[in-house]
């Protein structure tokens, strides 16, 4: 990677992020990124796709440097084994040793022992993985501890209802409660479908950055809105401070999400 | 509109169109252009949606100018009574009095006989519109030739077969080689969804122009590509020549697709 197409994803990311990131006080700030087709496709269905070139990839991985914490699903941790670091990053740029804490939203603990993130953190090349799950399981929650994760597990509202195990989830401001409290200031949500939708629905979110490939996908794709009607992205604009930047045949869009919009949530 | 907005379409259309449109010998010249959603949605269900914004309009109207025809889907006529013409163009365009002629794949001529195209026309400030269809029905035709509309029959081939009246569809070649014919050198392909996804399968499309404005739709919406696999469109790189420009709040990507894609058909 030349030095320009960092210089570009650093320049990008001034412009997008005029006034650095400021989380609420109960809060971390959000960032949502995705990168989709033209029609709006994420993934195959139950398959990794890589649609991002490598200039959008590198202003991605700098994006990572800018948080503090970086969220997938548990389907994305499946599928794609992500290290959910910044590697694509220039050596000299100051904030290289920044490397975002990797979260994994994983309901019922299905982390696998031999993920990446988790080997990562055991020969001192990552971070140790965060977990957070509602679903009580000391078994593999043990386990999982042993092999390196920490395990966050949060009370959903109606768990464990007359002795029945009950599958409840929490909202969306409870896990970033969560989150926050255990020291994230400035979270980047990265994936799969159903994480991107909850966030849109939950309108948590300050800042969208998306990269559109040139390519279609057709139906055997994941779309990253998927059936969800975003309630804090109405018609007709939904954004203010819309930012573009071509990265090698990707545009990347930064948007700024209107803060009165979230108040409807 | 002022001046700049117009001169950002034509400085962007040069770039797109680096040569001018060179149809083939029996095939016209076709450039296949949509508005959409961020998340890949052109309308809602039976309904128009303004989704671009008056900049990418602009662009769009002198992207009419460019071509000698547009065609649309009966169902856009239907629903949106289109005038297919350029009005958002600069009075001192050199271009301004290429209109396009009117076309309209209707296959059972369901055109409205108080249809604004037919309205412009009898009144002298539009071009005759051109139905194409493909099944039998002399009495509409004849009410839809006394409204003004020329009708184009084409013989699909499997039409009337031992008796019996078939919908038989004629190939996206036929109904192009059929424009061709009539006179239509340079066609552009406005939408709506069906209109899209066929030709974007039949794999006819030299220039693919695709405005994305900055707004999520979510499920309400009606997808431009829909649940077709774009045969002409494969992973992961489709297109050559990608330009990107910003009109207004809205992106618009010029694609000049390759060539040799389309010899799958």
């Amino acid at each position: 990677m030349n030095d320009s197409v960092y210089e570009d994803a650093r320049k990008f990311l001034e412009r997008v992020y005029i006034n650095p990131p400021i989380p609420t006080k109960e809060l971390p700030f959000v960032t949502l990124t995705f990168a989709q087709s033209l029609d709006g496709k994420i993934a195959l269905k139950g398959q990794q796709l890589l649609l991002s070139g490598k200039e959008s990839m590198a202003m991605t991985h700098r994006l990572r440097l800018l948080h503090d914490g970086i969220l997938v699903g548990i389907g994305t941790a499946l599928i794609d084994d992500p290290q959910l670091n910044a590697r694509y990053v220039s050596p000299t740029d100051h904030l290289c040793n920044n490397q975002p804490q990797p979260i994994v939203l994983d309901p019922r603990l299905e982390f696998p022992l031999s993920a990446k993130l988790l080997r990562n953190f055991n020969n001192g090349t990552g971070k140790q993985p965060w977990l957070i799950c509602w679903t009580k399981n000391d078994q593999r929650k043990l386990a999982l501890e042993k092999a390196g994760a920490l395990v966050i597990t949060i009370e959903a509202p109606d768990y464990n209802v007359n002795g029945y195990q009950t599958c409840q989830r929490p909202s969306i401001s409870s896990v970033l409660r969560h989150i926050k409290a255990a020291g994230i200031d400035r979270l980047m949500v990265e994936g799969g479908s159903k994480i991107i939708q909850s966030f849109l629905q939950s309108g948590h979110i300050d800042q969208l950055i998306v990269t559109t490939a040139p390519t279609l996908v057709g139906p055997r794709g994941v779309s990253a809105t998927g059936d969800i009607v975003p309630v804090s992205l109405s018609l007709p604009a939904l954004h203010s401070n819309i930012i573009y930047q071509q990265f090698g045949q990707d545009m990347v869009l930064g948007a700024t999400l209107q803060k009165k919009k979230r108040t409807k949530e």
